[in-house]
């Protein structure tokens, strides 16, 4: 059971009241979140962001990989954003994962050869969150005054704790 | 000026009213969206999903990059997840963007040497979209019967088009 039909449904009832149709390309608020892809975050809502506002870059865990940073110069440089919010959130899927595990269990899923890869698990979920504000900081294409804001998400209460 | 203050504000009212504390972590439409970062795309309102549904993965583009497909593998194998749904948009930033140039653009602001990146800028929108299609069915940890669809997103009119 595919989920197309309802999704096609859904966006025509959108798209019957759309409101939104000159929104120019470079968020208003000169703004990059950098969060999780997780089912339970909303960060438009938990945010408060209208449309056209804030880029949003989400993957497992909302981690400053390569991908990543990729996005956030392409944000600052071609796009004029010039701050970032990283957050991570309490009982990610993230927390603990480690890449020789799962290229076991792919290995063994799959049962052909896979590539060792760096999913980005980690241990402990405020460090994770400072760990990539530094990493965002040490890249070379991100400008010295770009400012930088770490968070952890709580599912269980919806509320954003600042990590300094 | 930060946004900080303001996030901060929201998501005190975000939570003030959160009725979302017992979520399982798999999403519960088994779905994962991969789309583009731009400020115009509020994928869970013009896809009509609602908290704890769906994975969102989101990079400039909305590209089937290496950490997008190691986010996409976590989605499936960790967490259950047996559909993805590609959506780029138009309009998108990245139509046109040129590895070369961005590499230049760089080097001459910061003044000092910038290592090559892939950023996936791309030159025709529906073949972007079949491309990635193509790159996730391509990955050795892909299962066979996974559901992937498809879109273009229009941010003049809110209105998703499928692309087969």
């Amino acid at each position: 059971m595919s989920n197309r039909t309802d999704l096609l449904a859904a966006n025509a009832r959108y798209a019957s009241t759309f409101t939104h149709s000159d929104l120019p390309a470079p968020p208003a608020r000169r703004l990059a979140i950098l969060t999780c892809m997780d089912a339970r975050l909303d960060p438009a809502r938990f945010l408060g962001l209208d449309v056209g506002e804030a880029h949003v870059i989400r993957n497992a865990g909302g981690r400053a990989n390569p991908d990543a940073l990729n996005s956030l110069v392409v944000s600052q440089q071609q796009l004029g954003t010039n701050e970032v919010v990283v957050i991570h959130h309490t009982h990610c899927g993230m927390i603990g994962l480690r890449d020789d595990a799962m290229q076991e269990l792919l290995t063994e899923r799959f049962q052909r050869p896979i590539e060792p890869q760096q999913y980005g698990g980690f241990d402990d979920l405020a460090q994770s969150v400072r760990d990539d504000v530094t990493t965002i900081r040490a890249d070379a294409r991100i400008p010295e005054d770009l400012i930088i804001s770490g968070f952890i998400y709580d599912v269980e209460t919806g509320r954003l704790t600042p990590i300094d």
